[in-house]
């Protein structure tokens, strides 16, 4: 076991790549921009190009990277993940123990899938989704006064929200007719409020997700959402959808129009292609589209597989973050779509990213000595130019960018002003910060001094369309895998969040039961003292 | 000026922070979160309490923040900065050499204001905004058929953007009427037509927001709202308001239906309790839960002046900043409000935090010897529960949190769920996450074991309502400029984003000229490089 997943600071790549860390690449040294950098430090990827001209590398460092992929067997084990292997595990500790088949749930379009098993699955669910599509489309499917559903709620929180949410916003050009999809996430009971005073329940559908079908912010929005539509003279049954586990308390065909399965060889956080994102992209982007989104993330899935570490995309963005991460000590990595319409995709990656690699213990139960996942964290420009990056330029702790460019805009609706279109000014803003941070500029004034050499890279498609979103998803859902596999830790459970929650049971129940004569110590302890400093009980 | 604006890595207080570092306190070790603790640990700051007892400081810690508080006289620097001083500039070279007087823009209700032109300029422009919202009301104001104005579009970016919409979605439940706020910031024509596609333009009004009346994103989006209005027939000049700087290109009462100035004293970032976010706020929400907005920001303004840190909330929010930045080595920070409300004001923050922060020149032009402004991001809980908190509580890097929460949530609206309210499950949540992050908890299962001693904040107060945001608006504006005050560093320009904002220029010169004969090495530079590697130019 040990030979397949080492442990990276024991590999002969690893000191080299310290070693070489020693003396980084200057980006703000003159001539090293040259035309030929910036030709050969091209990768393609799908649609995408990665642009990594501007990252503090050379052939050295490339030539060690391919090192560090080979000799931590990081495609070698991508391959077995993709064939079911159980790589959501801990040696010798309980741990989940699960196969990780995300990338089955796209894997439909291939007579000879990677895991013919889960495969079959994911179609099955995907024909149930398309035959529901084809019900509402068709007029076969509508409320009790034979109208059409316009608007759906998806109940959900996390992996169960955050990825269908951005993509959904990602993708409403797209959209057909005037559905519209809205998202309760939160236990606050204000998000649930704000939704709901802005809609009409007798058009509305509601998925509610939850793989295990215990989630408590979930259940809790369901119930406060059946209870609305009970108050609104309305049967639930007829509106209410589930994607469920199979067996979970959720998988009840009698409380719900129709039921979708999502399986426990995915994790919440990918588990977007699966019907967890599909039923609210099926519904608000029409069948073929959700297919088109599968389409571009298996496309990348494939690629993927390619072990020249300059033919595939994932796997060089994955080892820039390491060396970036590892090498040259930054602690977080900003990620800068200049679309728009990715306006929550970082949040997206945020969880994805950080709940995968924010770990620190090794898949042999060991602390590890090294640093794995980075902070990471973003907002669309323009927008954040005039937000934050001021610190990405003149701040004292260098940050580490991944931006994101499309050469057209979504809706082709665009005007000429002085001279030039929008989308011409967003893509030489674009291109203008990537240049900014690798080349600075000194200035007498030490104020307007820029000291460059802050490394970023590129990913340039030429529109955002269901394709390349998936293709998108994709690629850093593969990044994250990889930076999991070379660090050697468990990219694929969440044992972190587990305390948080028994903490808030056992908070909960202060909270709601009668006050009760206890000794001195128990009443003093520290979660009752908290509830009273916090003004939450008397006392 | 070096006696009034001392390095603060010269001061004595310093030098003992540095000492104290060396063995902070454990938060996970037995006993320290004693009843006594959590009581003594808590700071009150209008409506608010600061809960602090969950960051690894003590009584000798608490003891050396009042020195370097005293010894850099921060409080000192800030009633300076409120009477008028010329806090925006750098000694010695080139500099905006600017008033900051935001706090001018909400000292209304007291008879010896601090500044007092700069207050009556402010409430000149509040009496505007009175009058033009009675007409609104009233009827008197109506569009070409006589029907009311139901929708307005902020066009603004930055500054004129962040800080107004996230207060905007966090007041919406103090509402008048069906009055709806959109906004569109980007330059990605996606941004625009998104927006557009959804409104009734004839019932629209369009709030145009540039100090300079020059704002690239701003000016362009202007145009492209003018050519919609043009294209359905309606007169702008009946419908487009704007917010700028008297004597800006934009100060034109002939195109636009009403003009509201702002001052050059006041910074984009500090300027939602200005006209920037007056115009909108009051359209949204009435005039007088607008004045009661400024009246908690004001409030605060007061409190701040306190030269004992245990009694001021901002200020010892500024000081538990720099001890978990400068002496514990945090780099980012995470703000964690457990209120859907204030989904995007954390983005704000980020904004108002690392543009005003994120220096590495102090104010006698000489480079910093240590960091100044972290990363701020951040989403609210309990989304972010199930998203990036395993690596709050299991990743290799320590997140300093700052968790705000409030006992009652706005809409009233909730519902008994297994015999707890949704409130008091978010609640439970919060308390439970400070706790997590500062006991840990031991386990046989590596992979199940929490180190715990990861500090956090908690900021509490009893609903989020318009005096609540004032306050928490200005509780954070202030905390901001006291950790610029103790750095040493102009918390008021933003030189750092010129570079991008002149290769921008240079970039869209490229594209949208014609191919010209150039010599090899001007065809050769980077940006053109760029463009092409990029596949936006030819070649």
């Amino acid at each position: 076991m040990n030979q397949l997943f080492p442990a990276p600071d024991h590999l002969p790549a690893w000191a080299a790549l310290r070693s070489l860390s020693e003396h980084p690449l200057d980006l703000s040294a003159l001539g090293v921009l040259t035309p030929e950098r910036l030709k050969a430090y091209i990768c393609r990827g799908g649609e995408f190009n990665l642009l990594y001209a501007t990252q503090r590398i050379d052939e050295q460092t490339l030539a060690q990277f391919q090192q560090l992929a080979d000799q931590s067997g990081v495609i070698k084990q991508f391959l077995q993940m993709k064939k079911g292997a159980v790589m959501n595990q801990i040696s010798n500790f309980a741990s989940e123990n699960r196969q990780v088949l995300h990338t089955a749930s796209r894997d439909l379009f291939r007579p000879d899938p990677d895991h013919p098993e889960a495969a079959a699955q994911a179609r099955q669910e995907c024909d149930k989704l398309q035959a529901f599509l084809a019900d509402l489309d068709s007029g076969r499917l509508t409320n009790a006064n034979g109208e059409p559903f316009t608007d759906l709620i998806n109940v959900g929180i996390g992996g169960s929200d955050l990825g269908p949410r951005a993509i959904y916003l990602a993708l409403r050009a797209f959209g057909i007719g005037q559905r519209r999809v809205h998202f309760i996430a939160n236990v606050d009971p204000d998000d649930a409020a704000t939704i709901l005073h802005d809609l009409d329940l007798r058009h509305t559908l509601v998925n509610v997700v939850s793989k295990s079908g215990t989630t408590l912010e979930t259940m809790t929005n369901e119930e406060l959402l059946r209870a609305a539509y009970q108050r609104a003279g309305l049967d639930a049954g007829r509106h209410f959808l589930a994607v469920t586990g199979a067996g979970s308390p959720m998988d009840d065909p009698k409380r719900y129009l129709r039921t979708f399965h999502m399986f426990d060889y995915i994790g919440g956080r990918y588990s977007s292609t699966s019907m967890v994102g599909g039923v609210l992209l099926g519904f608000a982007l029409g069948h073929e589209n959700f297919r088109e989104f599968l389409r571009g993330a298996q496309h990348i899935d494939q690629a993927a597989e390619e072990t020249n570490i300059r033919q595939n995309l994932p796997l060089l963005l994955a080892l820039l973050g390491i060396w970036n991460r590892n090498f040259l000590n930054c602690a977080t990595l900003a990620i800068l779509p200049y679309s728009q319409a990715l306006i929550r995709f970082v949040a997206h990656l945020q969880q994805c990213d950080m709940e995968s690699n924010g770990k620190s213990i090794n898949r042999q139960g060991e602390t590890v000595n090294y640093q794995t996942g980075p902070i990471v964290w973003g907002e669309p420009g323009t927008n954040g130019q005039h937000a934050f990056y001021q610190l990405l330029h003149q701040g004292t702790t260098i940050v580490p960018a991944e931006f994101i460019g499309f050469r057209q805009n979504q809706y082709g609706e665009d005007l000429r002003v002085e001279n030039s279109t929008s989308q011409e000014k967003l893509l030489a803003n674009l291109l203008a910060q990537v240049l900014a941070l690798a080349t600075g500029k000194q200035d007498t004034n030490p104020n307007r001094s820029f000291p460059g050499n802050r490394p970023s890279s590129l990913l340039m498609a030429e529109r955002l369309t269901p394709r390349t979103m998936g293709e998108l998803l994709a690629i850093y859902e593969n990044k994250i895998a990889f930076q999991g596999f070379i660090w050697n830790i468990n990219s694929f459970d969440q044992e972190g969040v587990q305390l948080g929650k028994k903490l808030a049971g056992t908070l909960l129940n202060h909270m709601v039961s009668q006050p009760e004569a206890k000794s001195a110590a128990e009443a003093d302890d520290a979660p009752r003292m908290l509830l009273r400093a916090a003004g939450i009980m008397p006392g």
